[in-house]
């Protein structure tokens, strides 16, 4: 299934995308994209409904975020080999996490907004995997049974915020309109590999990132299990796999930088495509 | 105002604490203390409340984390001289951020958890700030029209995953049982200066951390409009401004830290005590 949110911003209704892409209003049978709706047996539930007979939505409403109330979002930092090389940074021996505050998140079209002053805003594709029932110390062999979905996730990131100003990236992480995710939830049975999406990024119609989540340094199981022992994970949590090569601070001869008025466009192989336009916030 | 939450863990109850001591129950009149009950306005309405019209509750009842739904947890590192001294840091020339995961709150009185194999559990005991008003970019001027009051918060870290595991704070700030927040969310016009309050924590009795909030490298107006320019402040977000020195981690010859059984106590004046007893996670 193809799970999404539509809507004004708070506003939105959760609704399914059924195969003939008709967005179809689910806010009948459930509250919301959140917590233990995404739960095994409830996911189960919504797939057992007949989509023909959920009221359809117009085709021009605005999506929202895939998933909401998400309690945390937990990053996976150069996760690709390919990355950690144009980033200069050696392959990490173990996951390198970092975290996105959840006010940063907003839908796969809004606009990405430039905070004031901000000299170096990139981009970076990612699958998001949303975390589906709650777990600590969570065996490899046993994460897919806490997986909801999928998701693309663009991890909006200002470089000199994350790297030049005091140390941890939080910082260049976690400006509002910094995490677009969506346009859908796509529930795993529709995933068969998780290890073998392109991903692929474009700013103003230029290719700019390629990859293939293949080239994972720490795959979905490793990481799910990994962090979940750092902290426990609750159904709604979002967790970003990290980038393919390919982002803006790794341009050679010179790093290239968003600026307002760009468009930036994204997607995963099966998971849809995101598009947004790059402002500059208001002073 | 002295502002709790009492029952047990997910079944908290929003209650104030009467000048004789008294717990008394403010659910008929709030939903709970997050979000936008913590404005002035709605704060000020409570405060009109004849507390003895108030069900009284068993001064026994459990105590939870005195405010809920919170958003995100930003914490600022190395805020105070003397604690940037024992750390072998470098004094900030900004402030330093990071952000504990929301799954780690517990309530002031609960066990902390030692994470499985985890060797270097450590104390810190610091100002929180509860921000009552949204806000970015706010100016130092305005930052109090955005507090709604203050609490203890012990972040609680383990060293080893905070700088030894990858690069990343969040890693050592985020386990379950990590940050105990309340018991009380004081009321900002009980608290005249905010930089002038005694903190102090013991480990089974013996003293460890003493300090005052008057020596803070960045004040919390500073730190409020600082954190506003990387992120918006939503109502219910908790700050968390830094602590003074005597962390296990800094004591001499050898660091000292947390072992199963031991119990901490923390204070900061008018703002309550906190007790936790340290226990270890199961296998």
């Amino acid at each position: 299934m193809k799970l999404l949110r539509c809507g004004q911003p708070g506003q939105e209704r959760p609704a399914l995308l059924d195969n003939n892409g008709v967005i179809r209003d689910l806010s009948a049978h459930i509250t919301d994209l959140s917590g233990s709706v995404l739960s095994d047996g409830n996911l189960a539930r919504i797939a057992q409904l007949d989509p023909k007979a959920l009221p359809a939505i117009d085709a021009e409403v605005r999506i929202g975020p895939c998933v909401t109330d998400i309690g945390k979002i937990v990053c996976a930092g150069l996760n690709y080999a390919d990355h950690a090389v144009e980033s200069n940074s050696p392959i990490p021996e173990e996951p390198i996490l970092f975290m996105k505050a959840t006010s940063s998140i907003c839908g796969p079209y809004d606009q990405v907004e430039i905070p004031r002053g901000a000299q170096k805003v990139d981009w970076e594709v990612e699958l998001g995997v949303v975390i589906g029932k709650p777990g600590s110390y969570i065996a490899k062999a046993d994460v897919m049974d806490h997986i909801a979905g999928y998701c693309v996730v663009n991890d909006v990131s200002e470089r000199s915020y994350q790297m030049e100003r005091g140390g941890q990236w939080v910082k260049g992480k976690s400006c509002d309109t910094f995490c677009p995710i969506g346009p859908w939830l796509v529930t795993k049975d529709e995933v068969a590999d998780p290890h073998s999406l392109d991903l692929w990024l474009s700013v103003d119609g230029v290719r700019r990132q390629n990859g293939n989540t293949r080239t994972m340094i720490f795959d979905v199981p490793t990481l799910v299990s990994y962090i979940s022992e750092f902290m426990s994970l609750q159904a709604g949590d979002v967790i970003s796999t990290g980038t393919p090569p390919g982002v803006g601070m790794g341009i050679k001869p010179h790093p290239i930088y968003l600026r307002a008025g760009q468009t930036m466009e994204l997607g995963i192989t099966g998971l849809g495509i995101q598009r947004q336009k790059v402002v500059q916030a208001g002073a």
